[in-house]
């Protein structure tokens, strides 16, 4: 079996590192090649394309940035789907909305395509360590069949349901982030303004039952409120929305993901969308 | 030294009765006597009034429900700022915002009172277990001389500064438990909507470093859709409103907080106030 | 020349019905065959799918509910886009987001169809008296080949520039209209728990420069609370949502807009789908 | 009858000229005297504080920015309250909340002093041209008693009931003014950024009845982008949190003031509490 993997950032690069680690054989794209190269160096075999690359491999792993690129990177004839040969299987582990996947899922299958969605929770670190945590949608046969895959990348996978519903989880992951690391931001910001001090709070709130573990792993970021990027605000942002839009679909209203959305486009309106999503703190303090 | 204590509810009762066990003389009042029963039977003594209990004891704790009760009971001439004797102390363990404590702690001083602001972090259990985490603010000597109560009633207690910024933190636990009781609402209420079973998704998100760990004592009222009282809705309500007045005082935007507000405002219209703030989840599910 | 009309909804039949006023040969076609009665009785002819209809006119005006509606009517081999003549016109006269009629003019061209999006702003009143204000986006020459039949249908026509400059305004248009509503429903329901009567706030808050003249037209329901559909509430919900969506598109924060969509969709979610916009005072109210 | 006046701004101003030039005798305190000084010009007598106003008139009215500023200047032994002649009339024109004019009212009760709530709709040139709208709280014979006074100053009033009812629907004329502030703003942002041209939308939506006439007089400020104050953006903010209280204590949930008051706490946070609270447009466009 020959895997592809397009989209080799933050993530993309370490879950595809593991797959050479593991042992399989690696065809990788990436829209900036110099991304690529620790993985050509290690064995991975360059294509120039997702055209070139489908035409390569019987198993294709995505990693991208958002829906919208990898809609444009499957479709057309410059497109991977038209490419892959017939039952190969395609995994996309993009955040994405469960719409989206069942979208791709249903293209696909026009061109005999197999398809899950297998976004991860977990950043950088367990992406290096193998540790990631798999939430996957698609028909169990399928999900059966990626599973060494899984093993090489991840500590866990947990099929939810059909197409989709991987995604959803993941979605609502973000969403949680999302609204946590908010909230945990407005909180630090009136505390200031109270007069207590920042250090103190953190000693005191990351270690309550309140607050949200991960965001133990902000702790520096907001200490010294330097906001190198892990999770940039951004995607943050463009997550969000995808939940928002999906609760739209769904007929269903919710009142503080909608506002805390634009919160985060405000940051990004001011500048940060390439910082850490953390950097939201710096954009509501006084 | 006799300790007063007014207010005798789901924590104060709780509180009371451990210092009774740690040996402390108690005079105890409560809006309606049934609730000091227990207490009178474990050895306390009953007041008539708040004007009679101050007569009688040279250390007062009020755990009340809100800053307008707890400003009615101290005040004017049946109030118990002017009978508690010259150097008495009073220690307000009530939620209420930073402004509030240091416009007591000016009343007090005025009538020759001590005043500490020490709220409490934790629920019920720890209520009962005397494992509470008492937020302090006020003079070093009279935080001081508080010890021996902060000991019987708790495990331990934070001197955060002056007077008020017990209070302060205080009103940031209750922001961040409102924010992130009602962040997860609507994560559920989607992931619901997008097909996946809500047993699925309280198991894996309850386990994430996403989600904040108190999180796990409401799973039951989740799963059940049963929402048997520890912290009413309406209490949230009014520490989040007390928390957007510091922010306004403080010329402080803090605009997820203003929204998550109005949805549990909305929640108390629809009948909600006296169910658990775990309710908003109810309010929010389609 | 011979016009299609898809969609005779309370809007589309009074614009139809106009076109036959001014001797246009009108075929039409809608979901549901009976509110296309009284136009054929007027001299419509029917089609018996958009198909049908396409072959048969050499201008298409559609007037629908949401852009899904009109992608399904246009595209595929029953669409119209593929049986429309070569080089004839659509008119699409939907509130949609100007991104999806610069799709739907991509889409048109591919099959050799102009096209103008041309909503209105005008509720059902205006559009029965031919007295509709036309916002339009596209060319030039497009936008003059069509004058004919905004005379025949409205009072003026402005062009905004081009395909999709039309939609946009007309989506702000019921920006306005939908965070008015709110608004004055938000200021009604807190006068009234102030103690102030309905019926003079009304007579005054009307008369104010701070209200739009629109909310004139509401006085009956909103003194009566009895919310006969002219707008149906569930569309403004969409249109609000359209406007999200655009603004996210542009990278463009709008807070109040995106908590003021998801009030409306709690009124939906609340039964209130398919009541005139104005009923969100209903759910407002205490 | 001698007319004491406190509040000099750029309404307060205006409205003692009025009085003067109807031929009252004035006598009047401001924080900063040379405000005062083309009324001192025009014959009306200086105070050199409001206990000394207070001393010297029958009658006093207040036109001051804020509830907090009314009560420091009423209170306490060097405050208008104790200082004004038994059965005196006071009429406050602040735009406060009807909880504050009736704890007002009972002060001045207390002092057996008579108080009216009176504030006014209209800016600098209705008042300038003693055509402002009084909307007046108070009992029905200390209003007649009133109304030389408002005819003045003003081209009517309405007795709204009891006092703190004028007070209500001033807050309400000012939410809806903010609301509509807010909406045009985000409305011309979103316009903007989907290629419409500002001056082409001004020209539209200023004329439309879904925008508010008093608009029109902010246009020159839109197309300009200089924001010239009137009234100033953090009076208004102060407004919207007058209001936000009022319905928490009327247990009623405002999600849309709720989040636009926060909108414009951003906008003074980043600078532009002093400009015309039409700035609002120039924090939101991109």
């Amino acid at each position: 079996m020959k895997i592809g993997f397009i989209g080799l950032g933050i993530m993309g690069g370490r879950m595809a590192r593991n797959l050479l680690k593991n042992g399989f054989n690696l065809v990788v794209y990436n829209r900036t090649k110099d991304k690529s190269l620790p993985l050509l160096e290690a064995g991975a075999e360059w294509a120039s394309s997702p055209r070139e690359l489908a035409k390569k491999v019987d198993f294709l792993i995505t990693m991208l940035s958002t829906p919208e690129v990898v809609e444009q990177l499957a479709i057309g004839d410059q497109g991977f789907l038209s490419n892959l040969p017939h039952g190969s299987m395609w995994m996309d582990c993009t955040t994405v909305h469960p719409a989206f996947s069942r979208k791709m899922a249903a293209l696909a299958e026009q061109h005999h395509i197999r398809f899950v969605d297998a976004p991860v929770a977990g950043s950088q670190k367990p992406a290096e360590e193998g540790q990631l945590l798999f939430l996957v949608g698609g028909k169990r046969e399928d999900v059966v069949f990626c599973e060494p895959l899984f093993k090489a990348m991840g500590k866990q996978h947990i099929h939810l349901g059909d197409v989709g519903k991987g995604a959803a989880l993941k979605m609502i992951f973000n969403l949680l982030l999302g609204e946590a690391m908010l909230a945990f931001s407005e909180a630090l910001a009136l505390g200031l303004q109270l007069g207590l001090e920042k250090s103190t709070m953190l000693a005191i709130l990351l270690e309550a039952p309140i607050t949200a573990p991960f965001l133990k792993d902000k702790r520096e970021k907001l200490e010294n409120e330097v906001f190198e990027t892990e999770f940039p605000l951004q995607w943050m942002q463009k997550d969000l929305q995808l939940a928002s839009i999906s609760a739209y679909e769904q007929g269903l209203a919710l009142p503080a993901l909608n506002v805390i959305k634009e919160v985060f486009a405000q940051a990004k309106q001011h500048g940060l969308a390439e910082e850490d999503f953390s950097a939201i703190f710096k954009f509501l303090k006084k």
